[in-house]
């Protein structure tokens, strides 16, 4: 097991509690810091977090300079870099674990994130309690609030390390936990981190059992897909057994057609599939509908034709 | 037709357009005004605004004063009272509809008063387009802003009145419009009320496709019902089947079979449910659970035993 700790409060507890628990449990615990080498000096700052790591007990403890790039803006390469670092650092452990130190203020940062998407249930789920390859990520702290788990750093005398960029406006983050929350929490009282953070549970087991039945009901509707010669795959689905489909699961077995027949999922927004879903609902003769990928879908008779052009 | 009209921006413009198109389509429309007797003048006021519908060609236009309750507290005491007198006013006119003049800003509003409930995915859908007894309320400015519905309000030069309520921050509502929403719109970017509006409507679509999921299911799982000699009625459902549903659904089919054998929608919370659930997912020989309404829950061998005290 490692503890992917930043210096910060919230990952100095995890650490200690880590070293505190693991032996007793009989477990091996280690210790991982990132370098995101975005502010001068984090070198130094880095190498102290290990050390503080090591005087907790836990062993190995390393530091990972990574360099972030700048896709999908600051915080998301600041985030890819740093999981593509812990991945590598479980891998060349052998460890089965990495926990990291989220609570549940940060969950609720999440919903807030997610919401202001408006792309739906899905990303309206926060973060997962156990996720990644093989379920390595683990999050220990998802339902315990910030201010119990910095009052447990001042109970333990720890010595924390705040990262400027937490309340640096500049990132969207810090806006919603300094600015948006405080704000939600004045106009519609203090439950609101809770109820963030049940929204985003209800969401996943919700967003869960939809996204099951989409799976189910695509290979019902889901007639001959034949390979086409170019090598793009070609889908074809039923349009009676489509139109049976509540609404929520139809436009969820055409998107994963549209992406099964090689459209970017990334790029697959909810007014593409509401206009594929026309051709279900709305049939008046439309045209063939092109979506991202050079991805075409047309009406032909009972079915529709998703494929690559 | 009624226009449901309160005198403000939103409702002068509906109540000016439904005036503009009604005779163009060849039907009946009239007006309503609902005196909430809550501010010293109201009555003087409601009748101010009649004045004006009928200056729109508005015909019948009717003012209804209310007594305003106290039950859950003065906004949806206004709005029960408010609701009353349009159910009653559409039957004494024979109204097919009643048309309501929310707008995308109001449905944001609501989808983050839903959210603070923190109750999920229906909780987060926000108001329908059409909704009430046979379809009877409408919804027709869901999908405009705010802004250009008052701006429709200046350039016909109609007198709009603002409801102090709509600026008081006693009030909830008035708090998320004034406070909330601006500030999540500084920490998040501008597009936070048309993501709240789509949130409402994808949550919308996902609620009902896992209501109309969890009634099939619980048709499943349900084993004999025999009525009890007191009246009461018992449920009994099936653990194996209700094991192999989804979290969501399982929860779903508990829900709906806690209120059939008699406990109070209103007063059953997600723990209650969660607690129930622990007797199929986390079976221990746990004794039987008490739920609102005199309802008990107890497993008996294969079967959940639902059954009102």
């Amino acid at each position: 097991m490692l503890a992917a700790c930043s210096g910060g409060a919230d990952s100095m507890a995890l650490a200690s509690a880590l070293a505190f628990e693991a032996p007793r449990a009989g477990l091996r615990a280690g210790g991982v810091t990132v370098d995101h080498g975005l502010q001068q000096g984090s070198d130094a700052r880095a190498a102290e977090v290990a050390d503080r790591m090591r005087a907790l007990g836990l062993a190995p403890v390393e530091t990972i300079a990574v360099s972030v790039g700048r896709g999908g803006g600051p915080e998301a390469a600041a985030r890819d870099a740093r999981y593509a670092a812990l991945d590598a650092a479980a891998e060349r452990h052998g460890a089965t674990a990495v926990l990291l130190g989220h609570t549940r203020d940060d969950q609720a940062e999440t919903v807030l994130l997610g919401l202001a998407r408006g792309s739906g249930t899905r990303s309206l789920s926060g973060m997962a309690w156990v996720s990644g390859a093989d379920g390595r990520y683990r999050r220990p702290f998802l339902q315990l609030d910030r201010h119990t788990v910095r009052e447990a750093c001042l109970a333990q005398s720890l010595p924390v390390w705040d990262d400027p960029h937490n309340v640096d406006p500049s990132y969207t983050r810090s806006r919603v936990r300094h600015e948006a929350l405080p704000i939600l929490e004045k106009a519609l009282g203090k439950g609101v981190v809770e109820a963030l953070a049940r929204t985003a549970q209800l969401s996943r087991d919700d967003a869960d059992a939809l996204d099951a039945w989409a799976a189910r009901a695509e290979a019902d509707v889901m007639t001959t897909a034949p390979a086409a010669a170019g090598g793009a795959q070609a889908v074809h689905l039923d349009t009676v057994g489509l139109h049976g489909l509540p609404t929520a699961v139809r436009r969820r077995v055409l998107r994963r057609a549209a992406i099964a027949a090689g459209a970017p999922a990334g790029s697959l927004f909810a007014r593409h599939i509401e206009e594929v879903d026309r051709l279900i609902t709305g049939w008046r003769g439309q045209r063939a509908i092109n979506l991202p990928g050079r991805v075409e879908v047309r009406r032909e008779g009972g079915r529709l034709v998703i494929r690559q052009g």
